[in-house]
C-alpha cells in the first residue's frame, strides 16, 4: 500500500537509494523532505517540525544551521576551499590539529586525517599493522574486537564489527578477527552492578590475549559505549583494566571515538574518565559539528617515529584520500572546538545531562516494558523488554522500536531506535525544557504504541 | 639539513601526519602552506603564486574559491547544513540524484552515496557481492582487477588495486583478488598501436575469465586511463569489448570513474567513449568540483531489484557513512553540475585539450628523455624514460619525478609527479596562455633537472 506522497517524495524514490534502509519501507513511511534546520529542529516540506533527538546520527553538537560554524565555512570557502595535502599545508589544518593534539589525552600528538569514521578505523588498523611490521614482528596480522562492537562499513571496519546486522552477509569480504565476548552491564553474566564491579567480564578478553597475543596488533574498542548495539554502556574501569591488558601483551589499543567523543559522554573524550592514552583514537561525527565529513586518527611519536626514515626504507605511511585535510571541514571543526571552550559545553552538559537523567529516569523506570533507563553523560537509552524480570528482549522481527520511531515521527520526534533501544542523543544546544518536551513526546509514544499492541493482541 | 622554516610550517610539523608522504621528506622540503586559492592558483603564505597544475589531486574543476560555488554552499549552509539520510531526504541530494541519472549512461537510475573515492569503491565491491548471494549464487566471492590498478586505500578498495607502492606492505590484510594484466599502449606487448589495435591483450583478462567466472562477482576497472598507475591511457574498445565479456561471463563490471569522470577524458564520463553501461559507476573527486568530499555508486534498476524486499528477508543493502547525503557536498555538487551544462565545459575541454595536446606534443616529443606524451581529454602525461628506443625506465629509487616536481614547485608550479611521468590535469578554467606557461615551466624543470643530473655525473 503505498501512502500518497508529494512530488518531492517521488523524485525522491526514483533516484536514491537511501542507506540502512529497506527500501520497500519506504512504501509505508516515504522519505520526509526536510527543507531547513534550526537549533534541534528540523522542519518537512509541508513546515512540520521535527525535534532532532539522534543529531542526525550522532553528528550534530551545536544545533542545525549553526549561525556561528556557517559563518566561519563561508569565510573559508571565499578564501581556500581545498589544496592538495601532500607537501602542503593551510592554517585551519594546522590550527585543528594543534588543539586536538591538546585536548586530547597526553601523548597523542600526531594527527593523520581522513573523511569518516570508517576512513579513520581503516587508517588506525593499517598503521598499527605497519607499525609492527616495521618492528620486525610480522605474524602481528590480526585484531580483536568485541562482540557487539561497531566500527564502520568499509571492509577493514566491518571486519572488527560484530554487529550481524550489517557483517553477517558479507563474511566471506571480512578478515579473521579474534573476538572476545564485550562487558553487557545490563545483562551482566556475573551478576554485578556497573559502578561496584571490578571488571571480571574483561577475563574473556584476557583469555583471548593469552592465545593470540602474539598473532594480535591491536585491540579496537568503543569507549564506554557500544552505540550501534543499542548504546550498551560499561564503566571506565573496564578500559582501565584492558589498557594495562594491551601493555602487559604487547597490543596496540585503538579507541574507537567516533561516536563518544567530544562531549558525548560528558567528559569532552570517553578515554578521560578512564586517565588511560590509547595508542590510536578515531574521531569523526561530532569532529565538524554535524557539518560535513572529516576524520582524524590521532597517534603518538612512538609510533609516529617507527615510520620516519629515509625514503628508500620505504617506511612512509601511505594512506590517502583526494580531501584528506580539506580546509572548508577542517575549519568547521576548529570553530566547533572554539565554541565547545568559549561557551562552557562540557559544564552544560552536566548540567543538562543530570537533568535527563533525572526526568527520564523517573519517567521510564515505572513502565512495564521498559527494562532499564541508563544514561552516560548526555546518551541516555531506554531498553524495551517483554518481561522486567527475566529481561527477554523482543523478537527482532516485531521491529518494536521502528514501530515506536513511526508513531513518534508523527508527533514531531526524530528517535530512530536501533532494535529495542530507544535512545536520546540530541545537540547540546537543547534546553531543559526542550528535553522535558523530548521525553514526555517519547513517553507518549511508547504509551500509544503498547496500548495499541495490546488491543490488536500483540506484545 | 634542515631548511629555514616558518612558524605555521613548524606547527603544521609538530602535529600533522601527511597523506601519501615519507615525514622525514619534509625536512628537505617542509609543507607549503597554502593562504588562499583563485582560479588555477594557489597561494602561499609568502605571496608566492603556483599554478595547480593537478587540481590538487585531480579534483578541482572550475578554479579555486570559485565565487558562484561558494556562494551555493554558503548559502546552504544557512538553510540545512546536514540531516539524517535513512527515511530523510532534501532537495539538495534529490536534485543532484535526478541529475546524474540523467547525465550518466543509459540504464543507471540508482545513486546510492557515500563521501570519498574509497567509500565508493567499497559500496560497489560489497553491492556486487550481496546481489549475487540474494541470486542464489554464494560462489561468487571473489573480484577480478588490472595490474596497475588504483581504486583506493582502505581495505576492500586496497584489494582491488594493484600498484605495489599502495598495497604491497598490506598484503596479508587483503582480499584474494583475481589479478588480470592491464593494458600498456605504450610498452604494448603486442606491439600495436591505441588507435588501431584489436585489443589482443584483452586475452589476459578473458584467460582469467575462462578460469574464474563461477567465483567472480565483478570485474573492477578504470576507463580509459589507469591513473595513479602514471596516466597509462587505453583505447574504448578495449572498455567496449571488456563490457562483452562481462555479459557472456555473468560477471558486473564496475567502473571507477573517480578520477577520470566530469569530462577529464573528453566526454562527461570515460564509459560514453565505449558507449557502454556499467554495472556500477563510483564517482567522486570532480563531482563536487574540488570543495567538498562526496561519493557516489550509480547502478541499474535490475541491481536496486535484487535487494528491494520485505524487511524480514534481510535483503537490504546496509552500508552507511554518518554524512551520507551530505545536504552541503550534493548543493555544490549540484551546482557544479548547472555550471558545466550552462557554461558548456565540455567544448570548453575539446578546444582547451586540442591547444594543450598540440603544444605539448611540439614541446616534449624532441626531448631526450621524454619517452611519449600522451593525451585523452584534460590529462597529459610525460613519461621519462633513460633511452627513448628501450624505454627503460628510471629506477625508482633515483625519484626522478621527485626532483623534478621540487624544481618546478621553485618555480611556481605544482606538479606532484607519478614515478617517472609528470602529467597535467589542469582545473578547466585554465586559460591558453595559462596552459602554455604551465607547459613552459614544466618543460624548464625537466631542462633544468638533466642538465644538473649530466653535471654531477648521474641519469
Amino acid at each position: 500500500m503505498i501512502s500518497t506522497i508529494s512530488t518531492l517524495q517521488r523524485r525522491d524514490l526514483n533516484h536514491v537509494w537511501h542507506p540502512c534502509s529497506q527500501m520497500k519501507d519506504y512504501e509505508e513511511l516515504p522519505p520526509i523532505v526536510i527543507k531547513s534546520g534550526k537549533g534541534i529542529y528540523l522542519y518537512d516540506e509541508n513546515g512540520k517540525q521535527y525535534i532532532d533527538a539522534v543529531s542526525s546520527w550522532w553528528v550534530n553538537l551545536f544545533g542545525h544551521s549553526n549561525k556561528r560554524i556557517s559563518t566561519a565555512l563561508a569565510n573559508q570557502a571565499f578564501q581556500l576551499e581545498h589544496a592538495i595535502f601532500a607537501n602542503f599545508t593551510h592554517e585551519p589544518a594546522i590550527f585543528l590539529a594543534e588543539k586536538l593534539a591538546e585536548i586530547t589525552p597526553d601523548g597523542l600528538t600526531k594527527v593523520f586525517f581522513a573523511d569518516n569514521g570508517s576512513s579513520a578505523i581503516e587508517v588506525a588498523l593499517k598503521m598499527s599493522f605497519q607499525y609492527h611490521m616495521q618492528k620486525n614482528k610480522p605474524n602481528k596480522k590480526r585484531f580483536l574486537a568485541l562482540t557487539d562492537a561497531y566500527h564502520g562499513e568499509t571492509l577493514g571496519a566491518l571486519s572488527v564489527g560484530g554487529v550481524d546486522l550489517y557483517h553477517a552477509v558479507f563474511q566471506p569480504l571480512l578478515l579473521d578477527t579474534v573476538r572476545a565476548q564485550g562487558p553487557d552491564c545490563f545483562r551482566c553474566p556475573f551478576n554485578k552492578k556497573p559502578d561496584s564491579c571490578n571488571t571480571p567480564c574483561l577475563s574473556f578478553v584476557e583469555e583471548k590475549l593469552k592465545v593470540h597475543h602474539e598473532e594480535l596488533t591491536a585491540i579496537i574498542i568503543e569507549p564506554l559505549i557500544q552505540a550501534a548495539a543499542g548504546m550498551k554502556m560499561y564503566p571506565p574501569s573496564y578500559l582501565k583494566n584492558l589498557k594495562e591488558l594491551c601493555l602487559q601483551y604487547d597490543v596496540h589499543l585503538i579507541a574507537d571515538e567516533v561516536a563518544v567523543g567530544f562531549g558525548r559522554t560528558g567528559t569532552m573524550f570517553a578515554c578521560e574518565q578512564a586517565g588511560i592514552t590509547p595508542d590510536f583514537m578515531c574521531l569523526s561525527k561530532g569532529l565538524t559539528g554535524g557539518y560535513l565529513p572529516l576524520s582524524v586518527v590521532l597517534t603518538t611519536e612512538k609510533v609516529y617515529a617507527a615510520f620516519y626514515d629515509n625514503y628508500e626504507t620505504m617506511k612512509a605511511f601511505l594512506h590517502s584520500h583526494s580531501y584528506t585535510g580539506n580546509p572548508l571541514a577542517c575549519r568547521v571543526a576548529y570553530e566547533v572546538l572554539q565554541i565547545f571552550e568559549e561557551e562552557h559545553y562540557i559544564e552544560q552538559i552536566e548540567e543538562k545531562g543530570a537533568f535527563m537523567k533525572e526526568l527520564a529516569s523517573s519517567v521510564f523506570h515505572h513502565q512495564s516494558y521498559v527494562g532499564e533507563y541508563r544514561q552516560t553523560g548526555m546518551v541516555g537509552a531506554i531498553e524495551l523488554v517483554i518481561d522486567k524480570e527475566t529481561k527477554e528482549p523482543f523478537p527482532s522481527k516485531d521491529r518494536v522500536g521502528y514501530q515506536i520511531y513511526q508513531i513518534a515521527l508523527k508527533k514531531g520526534l526524530l528517535l530512530r531506535p536501533l532494535g529495542n533501544v530507544l535512545y536520546f542523543m540530541p545537540p547540546y544546544v537543547i534546553t531543559k525544557e526542550e528535553i522535558r518536551t523530548m521525553i514526555d513526546l517519547t513517553n507518549e509514544a511508547i504509551q500509544q504504541y503498547f496500548d495499541n499492541a495490546f488491543v490488536k493482541g500483540g506484545a
